[in-house]
């Protein structure tokens, strides 16, 4: 019905997470309903994205320049890595605001299921930072699921002979969360790790 | 945390409809991590959706050939024209296979309160169109909200010195329907044009 360049567009959009075939054809429409406020500027985001984005070769985030921004900060805390499974991640430890050391992007989470091991991701660039002088701790921030907490301890067992601490975010209640809405897997953690509050 | 260009691209991702905050750091990080599967495909095709796609100066949907494919169709039937108010509008109409007629595309519906009136619409362009000879049917196909009901009176008031037959979608219950999820006004439209069902 529409030329082969609108079915392009719809079936390279509806590969987007969160777009079905039915919402990329909703965003096509738009996109050339709005050619001047939205296609056009789109289009040029995209290719200054393919031109200028690189992974940073220390942590694996992607940034305009390599190192990355964060790594090159002077005034973050070098003795600390957090570890996470995706870019995805250390965007969301950085909304948080509460972290102030470096990153290491693993490139996902060990699965034996789908053939990812240890050499698939980057497990060997993380024990070598690891292993440097001034490194204190390594927290593992990686997904609350089997394969993120198998993964967990697979590194904790790789970093525990370089003598850094190594630690993982704490599991529990998330802010806001109703109990009734719970799964008993996050409700037993939340009491197994129960605390006194103070008096 | 990310790099201008991540930023900007994620702003243009989140002004897709279906796509929030959130899900476009998930579209731009999937995009920039299957750089060659999906970014570069996508930006080619949005640049050549810019550069090819054209509205059709006849009935307004959008097509690399100006007038589109559907105009120029000689197996259509010419007698007859769809008025829908967007090119969604169209794509769904010929998604359901059963409409061999010409579409016109109004560009919107009579909106008082957002100032939207006959003037902004392809109104004038309509009637001259089922005016012309042949044209024995012009169907109403908008979509089944005040606006879009007030857009139909208004326009079989306009189509009615023509005297061109003026129709309207059957309103009732979607197939597939349950009684219990439909709102009061479906199933009163659909009781109010019941229909005897044949021995």
């Amino acid at each position: 019905m529409a030329g082969p360049e609108i079915e392009r567009l719809v079936q390279l959009l509806a590969k987007l997470p969160g777009l079905g075939p039915r919402s990329a054809r909703r965003a096509a429409l738009t996109l050339i309903k709005r050619r001047e406020q939205l296609l056009d500027p789109l289009a040029g985001a995209l290719a200054e994205a393919a031109a200028k984005v690189k992974t940073c070769h220390i942590c694996g985030n992607y940034d305009s320049v390599d190192p990355c921004t964060i790594c090159t900060d002077e005034r973050r805390d070098t003795g600390i890595i957090c570890v996470v499974d995706e870019v995805s991640g250390l965007w969301a430890m950085e909304r948080s605001g509460l972290f102030r050391g470096l990153y290491h992007v693993l490139g996902g989470v060990l699965s034996p299921l789908d053939g990812i091991g240890p050499d698939d991701l980057a497990v060997g660039p993380l024990v070598t930072r690891a292993g440097a002088p001034g490194v204190r701790e390594v927290i593992l921030a990686l997904s609350a699921t089997v394969d993120g907490q198998t993964t967990a301890h697979y590194l904790a067992d790789r970093l525990a002979p370089l003598g850094v601490t190594v630690s993982g975010l704490a599991q529990g209640v998330p802010v806001g969360g109703e109990l009734d809405y719970l799964d008993e897997g996050t409700i037993g953690a939340a009491l197994r790790a129960r605390r006194e509050i103070p008096r």
